[in-house]
Order: C-alpha cells, then structure tokens, then sequence
C-alpha cells in the first residue's frame, strides 16, 4: 500500500461543512483516507511527501456529455444551425470514421479533458473498443456507450444493438473498476418507437443506465409532436426510458410539467451550455431545474459544437448565462456551478464516491497553479475557480490514487504522437 | 532603425482580402513593413530573425472598457445584483483607495492583460495618474479617462472635474504616444445634467472624445426615465455628448430608435457580455448594432464583475451568447467577434494604426502556441481563436514594436513584486 501525503495546501473539498481547508491530504492507494488542517504524524510514515504550496486542491472535473473522437472535426463546421451542421457537415464525414479515427480521435480528446483538469467523462460514439481502451491506457475514468441511431433497416438495428450491449458488458466494470456503461439510443427522433423499447429491455437486463439526447432544439420538440403526438419527454416516459437510472443530455426545451416529470424519475440532465450557444438551439432552464431539484451536470459535448473540452468554461457559462437570462445574478451561484462540475456530475453517472475531497472517496483530484495575476488577490476560491480559471490553470491531475499529469505535463499518452496521428486522420478524411 | 522578421509562421491579418498568411512579417522599428508568403532578402540585412514556426499571429487584443484598479476587489463582492454590488460592496471600499492601492491594482490587471494577449486598454478611474505611469512603465498602450462622478457638492464637482482635465491635458499622446485621453461623466445617473455639459465642454475645449457607461441594466434606463422624462440615449444627446467623438460602455438596454441615433452620431459602443452576465444586468443587442452598422468593440469592465480580464472569453462569449439568445447561428459569427476583439476595437478609440497586420500598421501582436490538443486538428485558425483559445494560450506579446512578454513571462513588470504587494493593498483594505 502506498501512502501520500500533501502538505501546505488549499482544498476545496465540496464538503458542505467545510468547503475550505488549509491543511494536508492523505491518500492511501486509491482513496482519500484524511483531509484536515494538521498533518497525521509521524511523517515519515509517508511513501511521498508532496508540497502544496501555491496550489489549490479540488475534485477532478466530471465531464457528463462527450462525443470525444469529434475533436477531429473541431472548426471543420462553424456557426451552421443543428440540423444542417448534423446532417451536412457532420454525419458525411462521420460516417467515413474508422476505427482507427476514432482512437486518435478520442486520444485527441483525453489528452485536451486530463490535461484541462477533467478526470471522469461520459462518452456516446462508435467504435466504443477504441474508446474503452484509450480510457484504459489514459487512467481516466469514463462512463462510455454505444449510442445507436436506428434509421437504417431492422438487421442493421438489430446489428447495432447487438454491438452496443456486446460492448457494455464486456467493458462494465474494467479498467480496475474505471469504466462503467450504459445503453444509449442516441435520440428520439433518430430511433423508432420501438426500438427505444428494445434498447430499454437490454438496460433492465444487463442492470444499467441509460443516456439520450433529449429536447436539445425547439425544432426536435415539435417535430416529435408532429410524428409521435407527444413531446419528447413524454414519448421517453410512455417508452420506458425513464423506468431505468436515466442521464438526457441538453433538455433545453422543457415545460414546468417535463421539469416534473423528471424530477419523479430521478433523472439527470446534462446541461451542455457552450454547445447550446454555439448551435443556437436555446438555454436550458436550469434555474428552475436546480429549483425543482433535479441533478444538473455539466457536458461540454463533442469538440466540433463547443470547440474546446474545458469544464471550466461550461462551469463558468453555467454561472453567468443564466443570471442575464433570468434577470437573477444569483440564478447559479458559483456554490452551484462548482457542484455541477464536480460531485452532482459523478453523482450523475452514479458515482457515490468521486467528486469531494473527503475521506473514503476515491482519489480523483487536481491542482491548479494559484500564483497567478489572476487569482489575486486571495479572497474566495470557489468564486476564483468559478469565473477566472481555466483548463490551463490545471498543474497536476490524480484520477483513482495515480499521477496522470504532472506539472502540466501528462505521463499517460503521448502528446507528440496525439497530435500527429488526429491531424492525418483529420487530413485522410478531408481529403476523401 | 531595427528590422525584425518573423519567418515561418500563420498570420492572422485582419485584412478581408487575405485574412490568413503562412510566411513572414517584418517589424522595423514600432511598424510592421511587410506581410507576405516570401520573405524580403537577403536574410542577413535583419537585426533579429524569429521562427515563427507553431505560432499563430495576430493583433493584440483591445479591450474597451475596463477599470484596472478594481482587479484588487476579485471575488470580493460575487453573484449579487448590479446596484447593490456597486453602493454596498464596490463604492465603500472603492472610497478607500489610495493611490498606492490604483497603482497596485493597475499593475495586477495590466500583468494579466499583457501576459494574456491584449496589447491595449481604455481606463475610466481615479488616481489616473497612477494609471499611467503604470501605463508608460509597462510598454502597454492605453486609452485613459479620469471618470467623474457628480453627486457631491459643487466645489467637489469643480475639483474632480479640474483634476481629470488636467489628466487629459498632461498624458494625451505621452509615453512616445501610446497614450491618449478622453473625458468622461461616470454615467447619465452619477452626474447632474449640468456637469455632464461642462464636461462635454471640456472636450470640445481640448479636442477629446468622451466614454461614459449607459444603459447597463433596465433599472437605469427606468430610473432615467423617472427623473429626466428622457432615456439615456436621448438624455445624453440632448446634453451634446454625442456631438463630440463618443465611446459607450455596456449599452444592453436599447430600442431601435435608440440605435439608429448612436449610428447617426457614430457613437462607438464597448459590449461587456462576461460583466453583463455576472451582474444580470441582461444581453446586449449586438446583432442588431451589428446589423445597423454600429461599431461595437470589447471591453471586460472591472476584475470585480467579470472575474479575469481574458479577453478571449469575451470574444468566445460575444460569439456564442447571441447566437442563443437570437436562435440565429450565424448572429454574430467567429469573423465579427474576432474583429471586434482586435481592430474593431482599436478604431472605437480612434487608432486608424492600430489592429491588423499590414504594412504601415503599429507592430502591435502576438502570437499564441499552436502546439497544443485543443487548436488540433489545424483547420480553421479564426474559429480556433474564437471557439477554443484562452488568455493562457499566448506565448510573446509587442506592443509599438517593443517585446513585452517573453514565452509566458512579462519583461517589463516584476511579476512577484505586483502580486504580493496587491495582495498587501486588498488586506490593509479590508482589515480596516
């Protein structure tokens, strides 16, 4: 067992009663065993000793909505509307992806999010093995699914389902317990009626979650009024959808009775702000969502709609839209957005023991660089966190009880041969 | 004379006709003399050849609204409204400030903007002086107004008024004329009528444009209404402010008489979309300035309402919130707010020398680190800026042909000495 200690910092702990700590971590193995303001002694108990000094210390971001091999296409289709982006820049050239664009694609990815602080990430693509196995050697920790889209004949449906519930068991539970799965028809207005129904069958099955796209554009709503006779949420619910653990991802367009609805099944929203500006599709009510208790994480989606991965930014976007859009500057307070970055976004993928700084959690955490002008002067953290930093303020990044970036450095993957690799699948693809 | 070139790198010009080049820049003295894919022989007539290889280049940043001072009240005062922020946090400790604390604070905020990519600034504060010399020391360009407040008995009015004339009169065209003044009423709601025309007298007098806030929050506007039977914009017209050369802050409540007069009288107008948010004070209608022909620059306002001075998340949120709010994608694309960041700025306080990279342009630039996962793959370098980059993102920075930052690090300010001694400022402060 190897046992840790840093000394000298400052934690952020998402502890209610005690947000801030100056004082010391212990980690033994994976876990956090102690936080608080004086050192268990004797130090020389310690495997390392780790200087805190000038750091702050704070859960690892939970990124709860990713498409990560889309970082291929980052600026490759900018400042189009949804459908048009999806279904003229998008889909052609995704549907060239193969395996191999999305390994890099998705190393693209994990080195942008773990470098930037991000230490858990949901992940809804093809070619999932790649996925799986690029989070395995990474050491972050995801939840991934095959998200499946079944305008296409039943054998191809059947094929797809097959792959993804294929994929979600073998990978349930690997990576020393790192990767967890969920079942994902990608959206209800890209899957049939019935076969939303199977994919819920397979979740009751194999005992696991599910995750949708789910009223992302008012356009989407009404169409599924117009086919289906009913909004989206309502289609979900009549399908089954929310009769498992549930995660919708966007729920930008919602009634006061949807909010209800989904606050009986206990499901949870991922609030993706920077892609929902960016592709105009509107700005969730998430005011009233937090009011209604609901749990709201954050997504930053894929990296073509956003462009970048950094949940810093979507937790700041959280704080300030809806503030100007309510007309309440307390409407998400930066209490609220640091939540939805760190603790209700591993809550929301069912993770009881990531995302504080508390003893018996698993040691996923980070540290930023607090000598800086603009973390000056010292005053209150969750706010400097909030609404000045950003990914490249992140030093260091543990996710399980293992260093994966040091010093802004990341021991994991290589950056060299990422870089190198994305950029001539981006050029094979573009040049097809 | 020294002649500078930059080989082998990606310019972003600003010049529509050819708004990216792959080649070289060259500098003689505080001008750039040429742009182009070849570079000008024989090499070895230059003082200084720079491989510009993985660097993008690009105009310094102009940030339109800011009160630098204000840096030392980060986080102090969060997620309250805009009038109780200002009369119960901001203005008593504000009426603390000494000289010394506005020389402390400036130099924290002109650190973070210099290291961060902005080349130049406009200041409305007190102890202007202190602005400057900061200003003169750290090689900036600014554009620096003493902002007057007139609720105070006459004889204080006089005085203020006197002072930030003689500002104006000492420091137009100084520091080898990187510094030009403005005069400046605070606000339609923090001057009598009557001060607010002598001040505008005043700039008739010294052939100076003018910079005031107006119509931040909807209050203001109501308030004005109540007490003047007018709007802001009509209620500053009527006092002449717009019959001088004048630059707007904020400007989120408007109708569209209201722009067409700003249009007429070609009233500049600084949106500060991360303030806006921050305080709920509302969104801006930029598309429609845009649209009406408008010319709208960026500003951060105070580190207090913001929290950082990145002038890149102002772009990004200028990009991305009105495309939300519009429900149009193209509402303000990457192309407008990159212009609005760089040269659109610089011509709202009149420099015609000032923001894009073309022969006979002030070398003003910068260049950020394109070696980095989250400008991968190398598709659309203007949407990479907008969509991905950060303050963090900058490598060197000139301003007036002189190198100020170096690979990360100021060469003309003492980093350490600035943060300990604003964070001394902030804790004599609040300890009294």
């Amino acid at each position: 067992m190897k046992k840790t200690i840093i000394t000298n910092g400052t934690f952020l702990t998402m502890n209610p009663e005690k947000p801030v700590i100056q004082g010391c971590m212990v980690l033994e193995d994976n876990l956090i065993t102690y936080i608080g303001e004086e050192a268990p002694q004797p130090l020389d108990t310690y495997d390392e000793q780790i200087n805190g000094k000038d750091k702050l210390y704070m859960p690892g971001l939970v990124n709860t909505h990713c498409h990560a091999a889309m970082s291929l296409l980052r600026g490759y289709g900018d400042d189009l509307a949804l459908q048009v982006w999806l279904q003229e820049k998008m889909w052609p050239i995704e549907g060239k992806f193969t395996a191999h664009d999305v390994k890099w694609g998705t190393q693209l990815s994990i080195l942008e999010m773990i470098k930037g602080g991000t230490t858990t990430f949901v992940d809804m693509y093809d070619h999932m093995n790649e996925v799986a196995q690029a989070v395995e050697e990474s050491g972050m920790r995801a939840c991934l699914t095959r998200g499946v889209i079944g305008l296409c004949p039943p054998e191809v449906q059947d094929a797809k389902l097959k792959e993804a519930t294929q994929f979600a068991r073998d990978w349930h539970g690997k990576a020393g317990g790192r990767i967890t799965t969920m079942m994902s028809p990608h959206a209800p207005y890209t899957c049939p009626p019935d076969y939303i129904e199977k994919i819920v069958q397979v979740a009751h099955d194999l005992n696991l979650p599910l995750h949708t796209h789910m009223s992302e554009t008012a356009r989407e709503v009404q169409d599924n009024v117009d086919q289906y006779g009913a909004r989206p949420v309502a289609h979900l619910e009549k399908l089954g959808l929310f009769s498992r653990p549930a995660l919708v991802a966007h729920a930008v367009h919602l009634t006061d009775d949807e909010i209800q609805v989904l606050k009986q099944h206990d499901v949870r929203v991922s609030h993706n702000p920077g892609s929902n500006l960016k592709l105009a599709s509107g700005i969730a009510r998430v005011p009233e969502l937090l009011k209604q208790g609901v749990k709201v994480s954050l997504g930053t989606d894929g990296a073509a709609s956003n462009n970048n991965l950094d949940m810093f930014e979507e937790m700041r976007l959280a704080a300030l839209i809806h503030k100007a859009v309510s007309g309440d500057p307390v409407a998400v307070p930066a209490e609220a957005a640091i939540r939805m970055g760190t603790i209700d976004g591993a809550q929301s993928i069912w993770l009881e023991d990531v995302g504080s700084l508390q003893p018996g959690m698993k040691a996923d955490f980070i540290s930023l660089n607090l000598n800086q002008p603009h973390f000056f002067p010292k005053t209150n953290y969750i706010s400097h966190v909030i609404y000045s930093a950003s990914a490249k303020d992140v030093a260091d990044v543990w996710v399980d009880g293992r260093m994966l970036v040091k010093n802004g450095e990341c021991l994991t993957l290589d950056e060299e041969k990422v870089l190198y690799e994305a950029q001539r699948c981006f050029e094979r693809l573009t040049s097809q």
